[in-house]
C-alpha cells in the first residue's frame, strides 16, 4: 500500500500512518508526502528503513491500495487531499481510511469508486448494537488494558510491544484492537470511539468474548478518562473490558492535554488513582507497570525520568521502545502464577 | 397523541410513557394496553387522571400520533407490536419513537408510511459530529446536572421537577433534555446515549451553550458511572457539561444494577465520592442535594429514609414526587448567592 500523510507527517497526526509503518513495513511500498519526496521513510519518520517518500502517485511503486495515514481531531479529509484520493481510485487502488467521516458516504469519492470498480475501506464503519452482559467471561484469560493521562501517548504501541515480548517468552498473549491504528495493525478489531455511545461497553465484551480462548489479552486503550472529549469512551471501553490489571502510559515532557493547551494534564498517582477507583467499580483490578514514552528526549533523560516513577509510584516503569517492554512483561507473567 | 405501552406497562419499562403522560397529559388522548383496555390512566400508572386506556386504535379518542411509549434494554421495538405500528400508519398517524432501532430503517414500516403519507419521528435519531471544544462558555449561567447510582431512578423526574420549581421562586430556569423521555418532554434536547462516543461530550458542551442564556440550566442525567452497560455515556455526559453541581438520584428499596441482577449497587456514599471525583476532573463540581425515588415505600418508610440520607451525607435529601423538590431549589438558590 501506498500511506498518504501528505503536508501531516507530524508524529501525532500521522500517528496511524507511523504505526503502520512500524508494525507492517512489508505492507508499505511508498510514503506520499510531497515536501519531503526523495528521501526515505527512515529519514522522515525515524523508522521504516529505505521505504521512498514520494510526491506523485505515479512515482511510487506498484501498490494496490492508498491508506490515508492520519488521525485529525474530529476525524475529517484534508480538502487537499481530495485529488490524491481522486487519482488513486482511478488508478484502481482500494482505499483504505479510519476517518470518522466515511468514504463510502462522500459522493464524488463514492462515485467515483464505482465508476472504476474500486473498494472504499472505511476502517472505523460498525453497526455495534448490543450491551454489555457480563455472561461467558472466562476466568482464566487474563485481561490487560493500556490506559493514560492522555490521547496520542503510546497506548496502542505499548499493548503491541507487550504483547509481542509476551509471546516470545512463551505466553500465548494475543493483542486486542480497538482504534483504526490498532485494527490496521492487527487486522480485526473494533473501532469503539466510533460506536454509538449505548454500546461501547457491548462492543468491547464481544471483543473480550472473541479473544479470551488465549491466555493473556492486551487490550488497546482509547482516549483518557482525563480527557476533555473523550473520557466517556476510555469509560465504556475500561467498564466493558473489565481488565485485572492496567499498564499506564504517558508521554514525558507534555504538561497539557494534547490539542487542549489550556486543559493541565494531572499528576502521574492521580491519574494511577482515578483508572483503579474506575476500573474497581466493577472489577478487581490494579496498574501494575508504567509505560513511559519518552522521544522527545535523550536516554539519560528518559532513564532518570522512569528512575524516578518507579521510586515514586513503585512500579516498573520503561519506554517500550527505547529499552524494550521487558519490565512489563514481567509484571504480566508475575501476575499470571 | 395516543401512547403505545402494550404489554409492557411496569414503571421501568414504560419510563417514557409514564413521564409524557406526567408532564404532557394535554397531548395524550389514550393509552394503548390490551390488557388494562376499558381502564383509567389513573388506574393504570397512579398518574394521568381519566385519559382511557384501550385495546385498539379504533376505539381511541381521535388522535394524530402514536408514541411508542417504552424504553426496552438495546431499544429493539417488540415484534407483537409491528401490526399496531401498521395499522397506525394506515390510519395516518405519526409515529413517534425514541427506540434504538430507527422506524426509518425498517423496510416494512418506512414503505407503509411512504404509501401513506406519514412522518416516522425517531427522536434518537441524530448526525453530532462535533467534538467539545471549552470555549464560550458562559460563567453566570450555573450549570446544574442530575446523576445517580443506577438508570431508570428518577434523573429526569428530579431534573423537570427542579427546574419546575427554580422558575415558581422566579429564577430564570432551564430543563435540558439528554434523552428520548426529555426530549418528548421538553420538545427538544439531544440523545445523547445514540450519539458516536467520540462525540458525546461534544454534543452535550453544544445543549449547554444553547441553553446557557438562562441562570441556571438543569441538564438531565444519562445511565450511571456505576452501570456496567452505560457508565461511559455518563462520563461523556458529564465531562462536556461541566455542571456546577450535582443533585445524586436513587431508587430506595433497589440493592442491584437495573436488569443486572447479579451486580450489586455502591454504597451512596461511595456513589457521592466517585461522582465528584469525576465531575472535578474537569471543573469544581459537588454534590448539594439527593433525590431519592420512593415510589415502593409508604410515606413514613421515605420520610425515615431521607431523615437519615440526610443526616449520613449532610445534604438536603427529599422524594421529588412526595415532598416536591423545595429543598433541592433552596440548594440552587443557596449556590447563586
Amino acid at each position: 500500500m501506498i500511506v498518504l500523510t501528505d503536508g501531516y507527517n507530524d508524529a501525532h497526526t500521522a500517528k496511524t500512518a507511523i504505526c503502520v509503518i512500524r508494525y507492517r513495513p512489508e505492507e508499505v511500498a511508498a510514503v506520499f508526502d510531497r515536501n519531503s519526496a526523495g528521501r526515505t521513510c527512515r529519514e522522515l519518520f525515524g523508522i521504516g528503513g529505505d521505504i521512498p517518500v514520494v510526491g506523485s502517485l505515479a512515482d511510487a511503486p506498484e501498490a494496490n491500495a492508498l491508506l490515508i495515514g492520519i488521525a485529525p481531531p474530529g476525524g475529517k479529509i484534508p480538502e487537499q487531499w481530495r485529488p490524491i484520493v481522486l487519482e488513486a481510485i482511478s488508478r484502481g487502488l482500494t482505499i483504505f481510511s479510519g476517518l470518522h467521516d466515511f468514504l463510502k458516504d462522500d459522493q464524488e469519492f463514492a462515485a467515483a469508486a464505482q465508476k472504476h470498480g474500486v473498494r472504499l475501506v472505511d476502517v472505523r464503519d460498525n453497526d455495534e448494537h448490543d450491551v454489555a452482559d457480563r455472561e461467558g467471561l472466562r476466568k482464566e484469560c487474563l485481561r490487560i488494558h493500556t490506559v493514560a493521562n492522555d490521547c496520542s501517548c503510546g497506548k496502542m504501541i505499548a499493548a503491541v510491544e507487550l504483547t509481542q515480548r509476551l509471546k516470545l517468552k512463551g505466553v500465548d498473549a494475543a493483542f486486542v484492537a480497538t482504534g483504526q491504528t490498532g485494527i490496521l495493525v492487527a487486522g480485526s478489531g473494533c473501532p469503539v470511539d466510533r460506536v454509538i455511545a449505548d454500546f461501547v461497553s457491548g462492543a468491547a465484551e464481544k471483543l473480550v468474548l472473541a479473544n479470551q480462548h488465549h491466555d493473556v489479552i492486551v487490550v488497546e486503550g482509547q482516549g483518557s478518562l482525563f480527557h476533555p472529549r473523550y473520557s466517556g469512551v476510555t469509560l465504556g471501553l475500561l467498564h466493558g473490558v473489565m481488565p485485572d490489571a492496567l499498564i499506564l502510559c504517558y508521554e514525558m515532557g507534555r504538561t497539557a492535554v494534547c490539542g487542549m493547551e489550556e486543559v493541565q494534564l494531572a499528576p502521574l498517582e492521580k491519574v494511577r488513582e482515578f483508572y483503579e477507583s474506575a476500573a474497581n467499580l466493577m472489577h478487581p483490578c490494579r496498574v501494575i507497570g508504567v509505560a513511559v514514552n519518552g522521544q522527545k528526549f535523550s536516554d539519560d533523560e528518559v532513564a532518570a525520568e522512569c528512575d524516578r516513577v518507579e521510586r515514586e509510584l513503585g512500579l516498573p516503569t520503561c519506554d517500550v521502545i527505547r529499552h524494550g517492554p521487558d519490565k512489563l512483561a514481567e509484571a504480566v507473567v508475575e501476575l499470571m502464577n
